[in-house]
């Protein structure tokens, strides 16, 4: 009975925190080289708690880097149905550090919020399936699906290994469906499926002038600054209406329905709300587009650091030998991340600054993705939903990108399901991430809940 | 007899070059509040150098941050000519450490150059000094003229403090001729008097975003990125030309002499060399000027720093809320630093992206400088240089800002001898600053053969 199920959870919520706290406790982040062991601590933590589960194969998979956790139960045998639910245990960096209200990895709940480093991203969301699980086993003793979980280390670094696992790992991945909570209902109260993801592509730029610092009174204006070439070369990639003049930037895209956006429209603009969380006076964006829109359905191009010179207190004439920026693109549908990198590269060709040399690196890419929300498993995942939080489910899509789930969708050819239970509020790869309770225990029961429909029970 | 002093500084060599390195070896960087005490040190470790020099008043001025050091020997009576020595004894921030070969506080010999921090801008410059009078003071028990040391710890600063002294001291600092060595040669075996310098404006800029750091996937698109919108703002500051586009930037400049435009040109362009010594294929800046004229006589606007976002390895997908940049400019006779300060100021406000707001600092300040050539007393420091090194002296102008300079030459009235013995190639305010041997033994000599010419012997 799913009834004795939630009151089980309900039972052993201060349980379940505490287990979660340990958890969220492990700095795992994927993308420091010196938290490798972290990693490695929390892909332990999470094969002892799956075994704690009584889940009946669990193995930590080596990879090139980080390893993958899985772990399965399939005695419900061939006929029933079998759910793969795929998430994250590796976080974002921390820093600025200054900026945490208490410690990263020191979770601390205030005002119903569950305060650390993955909370909601996506170790807490990780962990709400794996106690679902746990919970119906132990309460009713099986289950009534089969189940498959797959959780792996380096998403926040564009899972560079998971590719390569997917493809060769098929036959042990096969699934009628795959369930994946890293995404965020629309605003509090209001779930969301997520029907769209959109993709990703990271370069790195590294502007080179002269070959050391220079006084910059003795050489000021005989040579080029590699930090005047490198703001002058990032100024070249955008317009003053926030259109990117990247050349070719837009080609391709493909048009949502006439359909969806009129459900985006419906959805309201949310901008008021938007400033006044964000903190800002005016947003900023791609003329001619509301701000969702900008986020869901167009294309972008962020400058996610740069830095050369010097940045202590006080002044130092200098003129820098070394600047570098660190940006990343989000794609939509009709984008490919190599096709973009290799227009941003050739734009940096283009408009190099005289008197530098420009190098870059290619870091992460994913492709967009678009779900098959006509597919029956979607009406039954918003029935959950609807009768958990008693209000209609909402179609969103999502301006992040989770580059596996295009993987996953082109490998595996079974539905994917965005069901997230984050809120865009919640500071996801900021200071302060945070988890709001509600939702956790909304969405443990809403994940039993589910389940039951789609067994078909 | 100037022989035996020459003789003297000769075979006190190596013992010269042991104290200097003490000196050297004091971290005494000015803008860096942890090194308050290093400071302390070095105007102590000269307070008991001018008192070993036998100087009949030393004293350690204090001020609103780092003190002065002052010395005197008047025993030559009113009738003899008095001169004023000014140095500093702060040094410039020594990062990236990584670059300096050797350690930037281990002062090192390497090929006839000594190796450190301070080498040459200004510690090593001013040792020169304080030992040539000792030396002659030793030799010949007394000195033709007499001398006057100001040495303060705040240059590398802007010297904050040292305005208010010199108005308020202007009987203590009363003489005929004031020295300063700490510009350079023209280039390896060619002496040069500074007869320009530039002045110099300060500015830091800081723009602020959203409220935080924000996801780039779940926001990216919606809100104008700190780190964009700085990019955009500074390269709206120059155009494609090198020419700077603030409002105004170049009104009001004193065109030279043709005399002296010509005696520019007549040192040749050096253009090819100065490619060679900057590891460059290509020099850059204001079109339609050379590079020696674009440093000597021509004012520019540097990026000193420019930091926001991310900055470790990998990527963190991030729109950071908070940039800053960090720049100076340089400025030429005609120029007035806070008007130019007033007018990016300007341009700030008038260009300024939506969705930040733009805040600013000012920093340092110096007005630009031409000295008095035709004053008898360049004839006599022209006629020292030309014995010693066997050579012609040119009359250069320096890009960099000494901006005590413009200070005496208004509150003292007198004649300023600019005679610098470092080199162009020397790398101040960057790793591996050195000191050719070469011009700090031809130096000694040159300036106790000025002294002895000025003082009509």
């Amino acid at each position: 009975m799913a009834s004795s199920v939630i009151e089980r959870l309900r039972q052993d919520r201060a349980a379940h925190l505490e287990e979660l706290s340990a958890f969220l406790k492990i700095p795992s982040i994927s993308s420091i080289s010196e938290h490798k062991e972290d990693i490695r601590a929390a892909a332990e933590w999470l094969k002892q708690a799956f075994l704690q589960a009584k889940m009946e194969k669990v193995e930590i998979i080596e990879t090139k880097k980080h390893p993958i956790v899985y772990a399965e139960w399939l005695d419900a045998g061939p006929e029933a149905k079998t759910i793969l639910i795929y998430g994250h245990y590796d976080v974002q960096p921390v820093d600025p550090l200054h900026l945490w209200e208490t410690e990263p990895f020191e979770p601390t709940v205030r005002d119903g919020k569950l305060y650390a480093r993955g909370a909601s991203d996506d170790k807490g969301q990780v962990f709400m399936h794996l106690k679902a699980v746990q919970t119906m086993l132990e309460v009713e003793g099986t289950l009534p699906f089969n189940v498959k979980f797959l959780i792996e280390g380096e998403e926040e670094i564009g899972s560079p290994n998971l590719d390569e696992f997917v493809a060769n790992e098929k036959e042990r991945l096969a699934a009628d469906v795959l369930l994946i909570s890293d995404t965020t209902m629309l605003e509090a109260g209001k779930p969301a499926i997520c029907s769209g993801l959109r993709g990703i592509a990271a370069l790195e730029i590294r502007v080179k002038g002269a070959k050391g610092d220079l006084h910059s009174g003795l050489y000021g204006g005989a040579v080029q600054n590699a930090l005047h070439a490198l703001v002058q070369l990032l100024a070249s990639m955008r317009d003053e209406n926030g259109k990117i003049t990247i050349d070719g930037f837009y080609e391709g895209i493909e048009i949502p329905s006439a359909e969806e956006m009129e459900s985006i429209k419906a959805l309201g603009s949310g901008e008021e709300a938007l400033k006044e969380e964000l903190g800002v006076n005016e947003l900023f964006g791609e003329k001619g587009y509301t701000a969702r829109e900008r986020t869901w359905i167009r294309p972008t191009l962020e400058l996610n650091g740069v830095y050369g010179g010097f940045q202590g207190e006080g002044v130092k004439t200098v003129i820098p030998a070394e600047a570098t920026a660190k940006i990343t693109c989000r794609l939509v549908p009709g984008q490919d991340p190599i096709d973009i990198l290799e227009k941003i590269e050739a734009h940096i060709q283009a408009h190099t600054p005289p008197g530098v040399t420009v190098t870059t690196e290619r870091h992460d890419t994913g492709k967009p993705f678009v779900a098959p929300v006509t597919d029956p498993v979607f009406a039954a995942c918003a029935r959950a939903y609807e009768e958990v939080y008693q209000t209609e489910v909402a179609y969103t899509r999502m301006g992040g990108s989770i580059p596996v789930v295009e993987t996953f969708d082109s490998q595996l050819h079974i539905p994917i399901v965005l069901m997230g239970f984050g809120l865009p509020s919640e500071n996801f790869h900021a200071p302060n991430e945070h988890f709001h309770l509600e939702n956790f225990d909304k969405g443990m029961e809403t994940i039993v809940a589910f389940w039951n429909q789609y067994a078909n029970r």
